[in-house]
């Protein structure tokens, strides 16, 4: 067993695994947004994305300093969204245990960027292996995660019962 | 006791309840997304909202003929959102059993906007009652339904328990 405080979601799927964890486990969440959709005093991060740049932000008393946070997504691609969380959670002097995501384009080398935070994914899938464009592949898998199926069977009951455990 | 086969939550923060109460009754959970959001076959609806237009969109077979759905919000104000939803169940033929929301600001006539699909709310607040203007009244509240005490004391524990009674 770990000592974990928070959960945190990221704008918008993230929204949809990172509170049944929390509740779950018995701790806070947290959310980390697109900019400018939380109110008060809040800290953000920017990255770049394939198509541009993007930032996100979080709450500036939404986490005590040394505080243990579990990062939630549903896929990790490049990973420059949960990059720019991790950094926000080094902003907040948070200690990241890990970042947790239904699916993992392996070839997409996500977790390379996310380093030295750990990764824990309950599927991966190479995009090259597919008989399909990138692109398509991406909507596919989206689909699948979107899906409440996806929800209701993999992650809320079995993946997030081994995470707990 | 009713008989109900989905929980629908309005992106974004109704993702943060929805697969909650989803969980709790042992249905399944759809997402109402903003526009192109969603992949595969869609249908969607616009609404005009304080400041233009909007459009939501649900994945086409997200739900059946004849099942029963409860749509989850965090906030009612004038109910654009909530009615685009309703009548997005409307166009898949399924039945709206209520609209469920954290809090509803009832000088804002939002619920009826919805009729005649009923609308169940935790708390209720004035905006006119306010010493603030709407604005900061509106800003107050959000940060209120966007914090984790929300979620974790109110809505997942009392309020979603007591839905599902």
């Amino acid at each position: 067993m770990f000592n974990l405080h928070h959960s945190s979601g990221l704008d918008a799927r993230g929204f949809l695994f990172g509170p049944l964890l929390a509740q779950r486990l018995g701790v806070g969440f947290v959310l980390v947004r697109k900019k400018g959709k939380l109110p008060g005093p809040t800290t953000s991060v920017s990255y770049t994305l394939e198509y541009g740049k993007a930032e996100v932000e979080i709450q500036e008393d939404a986490i005590e300093a040394s505080q243990k946070v579990l990062l939630i997504d549903d896929l990790l691609a490049t990973g420059g969204t949960l990059y720019a969380a991790c950094e926000l959670m080094k902003k907040l002097k948070a200690e990241v245990l890990g970042c947790l995501v239904v699916i993992e384009l392996t070839d997409l080398k996500g977790a390379e960027r996310i380093k030295p935070n750990p990764v824990f994914s309950l599927a991966t899938s190479m995009i090259k292996a597919s008989f399909f464009s990138a692109t398509k592949t991406l909507r596919r898998i989206l689909a699948i995660s979107s899906s409440r199926d996806i929800i209701n069977r993999r992650s809320s009951c079995c993946g997030f019962r081994v995470m707990a455990a």
